[in-house]
């Protein structure tokens, strides 16, 4: 029987949206807009979409009209009163109440400020203006939709089998990743692919796959509808964006060294345990480390980002050991360009050495590789990033010259003031 | 939204019904019982479940009351108005009215007759006793019965990824196959996996990605509901059964010889063009083209299904030509434990020198070969065959002897009197 009410109800749509809630969303997103809600309310910046795979033409695979559509109707979403209630009532890194009620209170109100779309030559020009606690929530959905928008183009010119076959062989290559990973003792691994998903249903899947396929070692996602809907973890803590701003707003080189120290010392007051994780790597990981306060050394772990991450862990072991910390008790979380064998060797490697964990993202969420003609799947490396702050453009070097971005004399200036010298440079793909 | 009144309608069911239409069976059943029903009303015949892959403790699988449930369902089963109008309208090999109007109606009529089961060590003894054309509805069902109680026995204890998985491995199998058809030109395929097929779905599925996957090249599907419901040809012509009964029926050596002759009479009457296919391995492919009357080079073609296939279209085409028939008029329809390889390979050799043709069967509709720990869902070889005739037991030698069936000193006879010299023997897997 067909249930001729919910294909009505789906007739009404006059879009298939992509992004159906505001916590649709990478969960550190939140934790940041509270901390920027509380500490820099008034702070003005720019996001912006940059397509670091510039062989792909974005705008001519995605259509203007399609794309606007998908931004318009974030426009229109607000908080659901379930996703209100899951955000006041649930427990998250093991406590109550991580939302305050005056940021909810703001939040439960908000609708996302208006972006700024201009076609240039086969890219886009993706800008979003405003208040830093609100802009910033664009950065995913804004990712995402575009992720979709081009696998959605692609997929548009298969046919029925086809299209099943497709996903068969990206689900029996996931499951296979997972098989493998299922082997490993002690794992600790949670999802980070949101932002550059092949869609919303494919991460859910991948989602719920690795909740059954690796039981306990599966810590949670970051995508926070799908923890929600899944009941599982949401897991996340803080991003580049926050030492990018503050340096931003930095007036004097003294100002702009104190910085990252400073988002840290702000990020202190608000989180304790599990959250209280350095990203170290924004203006190089080994000048970051052996310029801080020792009271960072007393945190609970790092995030691994940019560069070789075999060579950031021994740089925070090392560092650990020279603060007089025992390396055990910390945990090392890798983020970056992860897949299943690069798991495996450095679960190897430091599993004895640290705690240690790992956030999956593109190649557990999109996979496709190899799996249509001229590979018009593959993943692609797209951000979005704060690209001015009060006026002042950003910065961020990171422990990749390929990743660095910024005015060239302001990343030479990043460069002398965070006493950062020659870098390796690693191909950035995803 | 959930469909509350499908939720529930389902709920009423007391078991799945594996089986669900009468004529969720193979074309050529329909043809020979239409035959049967004209000919040879009055035989009584025994049909008789053997598992040839003993080594697979079927009763120790399948529970004897879910088999008992499934078999009673088919004895509930009547034809439906939309299938019978369908048999009666439609147009079989060009031909409309291919089942006559007294026959349509004693079909209409019919309900399978009773069954005996009985388990005996790790196996059943499942066999139907009445008359032959009521008896033999009896063998495609009662097979696809037992292939898929046996699928679902393994499958019951999987989970839900792990399902979806173990399904997308066996779709990109399936896909390959068809992708490496494709290349294949002039390729005339169909579907003749009923039997021993996976489960109903799963051929289902099979069908639909020949038909998005192959277009013209796949020509139909034995199944005469999959062929109903997606609209292409239901295929197929006579059995193995026809000459087993004729010549267990036969009084002196003399009948006995000529009873395989007598079988085509009769069909040639029946029937004409495309449904005009020899299968002539049943007592020895060589003896019985040699001794076959001048009007039988005349049919269309033949069917190769037992020994060595390219061995069988070459004494075929040496028949042709013996008789002053042009070989590139004949087809040539191979159907013996098919895969692409052998398929590529036979089509390479034959299809310059006749028309080729293939009727895929088990590796098509159950290759879920190393898809489980200890292949518990590898197919494996079970009939369902006609044992006895009016109280004297069947024969059947085919051209391979692992395939010979009957008492030892009937089979004796049989090859003394088809002149059956040596044979080669091949593995009998599916």
């Amino acid at each position: 029987m067909v249930d001729i009410a919910t294909r009505v109800y789906n007739h009404k749509w006059k879009i298939d949206p992509i992004v159906r809630s505001l916590i649709d969303t990478d969960f550190y997103k939140l934790l940041m807009c509270q901390s920027v809600f509380r500490n820099k309310p008034q702070t003005d910046v720019v996001f912006s979409l940059i397509n670091r795979s510039n062989h792909i033409p974005l705008a001519e695979l995605v259509d203007e009209g399609e794309l606007r559509e998908q931004l318009d109707h974030i426009r229109s979403l607000g908080l659901s009163r379930g996703e209100s209630t899951w955000l006041r009532g649930n427990t998250f890194y093991g406590k109550r109440q991580m939302f305050r009620p005056d940021f909810m209170e703001w939040f439960e109100n908000l609708r996302l400020p208006p972006y700024h779309l201009e076609r240039k030559g086969d890219q886009y020009e993706l800008t979003f203006e405003g208040k830093w606690h609100e802009v910033m929530l664009w950065e995913i959905p804004a990712l995402a939709v575009l992720m979709e928008l081009r696998s959605r183009a692609v997929l548009d010119q298969m046919r029925r089998f086809e299209l099943q076959v497709l996903y068969a062989r990206a689900m029996t290559r996931v499951w296979e990743k997972i098989e493998k990973l299922r082997e490993i003792d002690g794992l600790s691994i949670a999802d980070f692919g949101t932002r550059r998903r092949h869609s919303f249903l494919w991460q859910d899947w991948c989602v719920q796959a690795m909740i059954e396929g690796l039981g306990s070692a599966f810590t949670g996602t970051s995508n926070c509808l799908i923890a929600m809907r899944r009941e599982v973890e949401a897991i996340g803590t803080n991003a580049h964006e926050l030492p990018m701003v503050y340096c931003a707003l930095a007036e004097t080189d003294e100002e702009l060294a104190k910085a990252p120290y400073d988002v840290l010392s702000d990020w202190h007051e608000e989180h304790e345990g599990n959250l209280r994780i350095i990203l170290p790597d924004t203006y190089g990981t080994k000048g970051f480390l052996a310029h801080a306060p020792d009271w960072l050394a007393g945190w609970t772990g790092v995030r691994v980002d940019s560069g070789d991450p075999a060579e950031g862990a021994e740089i925070a072991i090392g560092w650990w050991k020279s603060r007089g910390e025992d390396p055990m008790q910390k945990r090392i979380i890798f983020s970056d360009a992860l897949d299943v064998d690069k798991i495996v060797e450095l679960h190897a490697r430091f599993s004895g050495r640290a705690k240690v964990s790992f956030g999956w993202g593109t190649l557990l969420t999109n996979d496709f590789r190899g799996l249509v003609p001229d590979d018009r799947l593959a993943p692609f490396s797209l951000v979005c990033k704060a690209a001015a702050a009060n006026g002042k453009p950003t910065v961020k070097l990171s422990d990749n010259p390929e990743k660095a971005m910024g005015p060239e004399d302001e990343i030479e200036r990043y460069k002398r003031v965070f006493h950062v010298g020659k870098q390796a440079a690693i191909k950035v793909e995803v």
